[in-house]
């Protein structure tokens, strides 16, 4: 009924805050493991100054040494994030198959993260992605805090439409609506992936949930009520800044494949690959993750 | 839009399976604090067998303290779990407004909580749930384990169906499914309430989902979108064997109202009076709970 794609976001959004270094070893590790789990698409990292973000300095070495021949199945699809013109050279330079590039659907949100309003962000990110359409690679644009903000509060439906409607006019029909500060609930991402469909039908809607309230599973039901079948998630719910009150992970992978098997979707993919990911990934920051099914195993 | 009516399990199903005894001046605390905030029906506890289960032994006093005149809010109801006549007897005695009983739809479970098959368990009950009515006093009716069971695994719909069959033919309206084991999931929780519609749509469904598997909040959206607006749930998640590796918790009850808050729902009940009871309970028990919220705050 439902094509369901799971698009594995843990090695980027997951770990881009974390303060300890992941050796690549262990990255490559991990990746390997969500490959030959059946993950379709892997976010490897995001090409960001490496000063700015240690975290991710080892992104263009990821993606060289999955793109090398034999390195991933052929069905899997590498991705990463780029924020900029550079970052599209770099990966262009690396061979990465998908781009991800995103504005955010708050004005203070944007300037943060970019020092650029959204109008200035919209215009930029969409040339990007024609130049990375001009090059055959595949390219997802996302809204940010599509369903709220940390600084501003509520963001209106109509902007997240209106920034979507660039998208279309511009030719890029995959995109992403990402629920930055964790805001959404399960009634309104019903309504604006439903609204996103009536402005075009073949638009290929991707959902990105953060579980800061706990919401996160529930959004996704709701996604799919809404014809959304593409998630993005991370592995042991990592994400978010660990070091404050509002533990802000991404919807944890294995405990979203979790419910989708038990709703008798996407058993191809393997769940105990999966929650063996989560668990060293919890050996590994000498900490319990957010993730549940790691802990309890599977619905027996 | 949604009716929506809170059932606080928490001071029953919540406590039951604390190994720590808690005082009878902190239930009656919580449970004032639980009414204050403006929850509708609280289950004070359960007329079993104190030496069983100790931690129930103080439910005649709870019910006979908030049974004094001016000592609740006139609107709330409160409730009682009974699990046989000597129960409904002292239940009567204490002057209990509303009577909670149940079958399992498991055969397995039922013999392991009652001694009794279903069939044997079911026609009991039935008999019960008609005395108490005769009393006029509400009963509410429920069906365990209606989503699966931790020994049989699977329950099948037609068997949940059949037994609320039996229900509505003896004339009682007010049921529960209960999601004992956590097993259910969203799809499965909207096809099986539909069906009970489709029963007799005069049928007044509640829902009661443990959150086992974290499918709790995505089972009680899928409950609202088949037409449910009545939910148990316990305060900060309790509820489930602590001692184990499966922390099957209740839905929690300020996580869930926080929900319903931002789906524009319930706004007369005092969040923040939810989470100052959450916050205590983690005192008393010296441990983190699964509540969210009331760590995270509310969305800002």
């Amino acid at each position: 009924m439902h094509k369901i794609i799971l698009h594995e976001v843990g090695p980027r959004d997951g770990l881009q805050m974390e303060k300890e270094t992941v050796p690549l070893e262990f990255k490559i590790k991990w990746i390997q493991a969500g490959m030959d789990a059946g993950i379709d698409i892997v976010q490897v990292g995001s090409f960001v100054n490496p000063q700015k973000v240690p975290q991710m300095a080892d992104t263009d070495k990821l993606c060289a040494h999955f793109m090398q021949p034999g390195m991933k199945p052929k069905a899997v699809i590498l991705s990463a994030l780029v924020l900029n013109e550079k970052g599209v050279d770099r990966g262009m330079a690396c061979n990465v198959e998908m781009f991800c590039m995103g504005v955010s659907a708050s004005e203070t949100h944007s300037r943060k993260n970019t020092g650029m309003g959204i109008s200035e962000a919209l215009t930029r990110i969409i040339a990007m992605a024609k130049v990375v359409q001009a090059a055959g690679k595949k390219v997802q644009v996302s809204v940010q805090s599509a369903f709220g903000c940390g600084y501003e509060g509520a963001v209106p439906e109509g902007r997240v439409i209106e920034i979507v409607g660039r998208y279309l006019e511009a030719g890029v029909r995959a995109i992403s609506l990402a629920d930055t500060a964790g805001h959404a609930t399960p009634d309104r991402v019903e309504k604006l992936f439903a609204a996103l469909r009536q402005l075009d039908d073949q638009v290929e809607c991707a959902c990105h949930f953060h579980n800061t309230y706990g919401l996160g599973l529930a959004n996704c039901y709701a996604a799919m009520r809404a014809g959304v079948g593409y998630f993005e998630s991370a592995f042991a719910g990592l994400g978010g800044c660990p070091f404050t009150a509002v533990a802000g992970g991404n919807v944890c992978t294995e405990d979203l494949v979790h419910m989708l098997q038990h709703m008798n979707l996407r058993h191809d993919v393997k769940l105990e690959e999966l929650t063996r990911i989560a668990a060293d990934v919890s050996r590994f920051f000498k900490r319990e993750l957010l993730g549940v099914v790691y802990n309890t195993g599977a619905i027996p």
